[in-house]
């Protein structure tokens, strides 16, 4: 039986392993710092399809294939698939999920989505509901900026707050057998919401989640930063760095050492023109089913806390003069 | 541990309890069959607040607290809460969770939420993972024609196949512990697409989905219909209802006997104008919070196969052409 350190914190009875793990990324990402990490790059993003929205959803299902090619079973060896993504109606995780036919729980976290689903797919399987799930996410630079924001063909400028929604999607296939990295905890966030109505700035408005999850998972696991190799967030940017840096400072808790986020590792932010960091569901996702499990695969990593944020606004919401609603799930995942 | 029957349904380890439940509604449903079950009706579907998104999320809010209140604890006692809706970016749940505090699992199956809602937390209480979770959903008419099809001020003319949106709230507070009424075996459904194009037959589209999720749980647990008093789809419609009957007599499951689905309980259609019959999250939501469960706390219901669809499509992907997948999720509740 799994047990419960607190309000948020699960510790799993037995490790659930990630058996395997894919990423899929478009050009500017074959373009950044860690672009031998991904499992499969293109310079089309398009991906061969007619619209944005097919594109992403071809995405989802590359990432799922490559991951289940790398785990050497079939789709059918999935008991459940644990999918959501930022598009209405989440439309890329659902259209990819008509094609595998692996029983679906379809998730809207927004871009905390990766965590939320390894972090579900870790408690079913513990829980003994599934042997096996595949956690995936996605997003797509294109489909966000129309729906979000302006279409594209408009040329609006960013601010120095905004971030760039990474075109890419990972897959992480979890198991209560194989070997690989392991979860051991998950940390379910809460909705966190100080008030940010800049959508220009998701990196503050998610920061207070991202400080919330994590000071609740440091407090009631009786853990100290220095556990970890890397606390890593999923795309607060630049500036939504700072701020939880400071904020969990405040409250006595040190991440400035072994802290950093997806977003800034994704891009080059000096050459790349991404401002103040990557973003979307892709962006987490891709960094950690490439970039991270392939370092802790590879032993340079050795235990992480993964903990993508996630802001739960729409353009309705923030035409109706709302403020930004954020959420973050940590998960542990030790080797 | 829980125990997996086949591919798509698990069998509880220990059935987890229905500690209470609430539904609320709007006036349509307030002037139909069902509103003595209601927890909550108003004659003001805005709620008092200021647009219908913000309509539906306080409704979420009122589903929860009445259904707190009727446990007798506060949102601290709850785990974990699971919630979902119709609206770009599940507005509805977010904002609403915003208030509680309790650690969020956001969903996103379309009109199955209510289904997806109780399965994931019926398997998180099983597994230990959670000792007490609250399932929520919502839709709203005025959300949901605006969202989907037309601004209200249009009048457009709606179809004979159309369904009319509910504007109405559910939410099941379930437990380890406590009486009440038991979830015993979930069965988790696939993504089923026959190809159908019309966002104004749902019914039609839906009732594929409701047919390999009933087909799979009838396979799988070795029961017949006649173990339940009561095989209950969310949203199918008159024209659905036939569909499914068909669909499943095909396969040698005769369900005509024991089925009926909440859109055609929730509204008389001789007299209420809604075509084909209710829809949306909040029609399963509240005729299962609402009247299901108090007919089987008094006993006129024993068992019941609670099996709520979604149509996981959105305006883009129609304009883009694509068909619709669809989803459902069966739950079987025992007294």
């Amino acid at each position: 039986m799994a047990k419960r350190l607190g309000r948020q914190t699960v510790e799993l009875e037995r490790p659930v392993c990630i058996a395997a793990h894919a990423a899929v990324g478009g050009k500017k990402e074959g373009e950044g710092p860690l672009r031998r990490y991904f499992d499969h790059l293109t310079a089309d993003d398009t991906f061969g399809e007619k619209s944005w929205e097919k594109a992403e959803c071809k995405m989802q299902q590359l990432a799922l294939q490559l991951a289940l090619k790398k785990w050497g079973r079939e789709a059918e060896a999935l008991d459940f698939l644990l999918a959501g993504d930022l598009l209405n109606q989440c439309i890329s995780s659902s259209f990819a999920a008509r094609e595998s036919q692996v029983p679906f729980l379809g998730l809207y976290g927004a871009c905390s989505t990766m965590g939320e689903s390894v972090a579900l797919a870790a408690l079913l399987i513990d829980g003994g509901g599934a042997r096996t799930a595949a956690a995936v996410t996605s997003s797509h630079f294109c489909t966000a900026e129309r729906q979000y924001r302006n279409p594209l063909a408009y040329g609006g400028q960013r601010t120095p707050t905004a971030q760039w929604t990474a075109t890419a999607a990972g897959c992480a296939i979890l198991s209560a057998q194989g070997v690989g990295p392991r979860v051991t905890h998950v940390t379910v966030g809460r909705v966190v919401d100080k008030g940010i109505k800049d959508a220009n700035n998701m990196g503050a408005a998610m920061a207070p989640a991202a400080a919330d999850t994590l000071l609740a998972h440091f407090r009631e696991t009786g853990l100290t930063p220095d556990y970890y190799d890397l606390v890593v967030t999923g795309d607060l940017g630049k500036l939504g760095r700072e701020i939880l840096l400071e904020l969990t400072g405040d409250e006595g808790l040190d991440l400035s050492g072994c802290h950093n986020d997806c977003g800034l590792l994704l891009y080059d932010l000096a050459k790349q023109d991404v401002h103040s960091g990557g973003s979307g569901c892709g962006c987490a996702g891709s960094v950690l089913n490439g970039y991270l499990l392939r370092q802790m695969a590879e032993g340079t990593l050795r235990r992480i806390l993964f903990c993508p944020t996630g802001a739960l606004l729409s353009p309705t919401s923030t035409q109706q003069g709302e403020s930004i609603p954020s959420i973050a799930h940590a998960v542990s995942i030790e080797v």
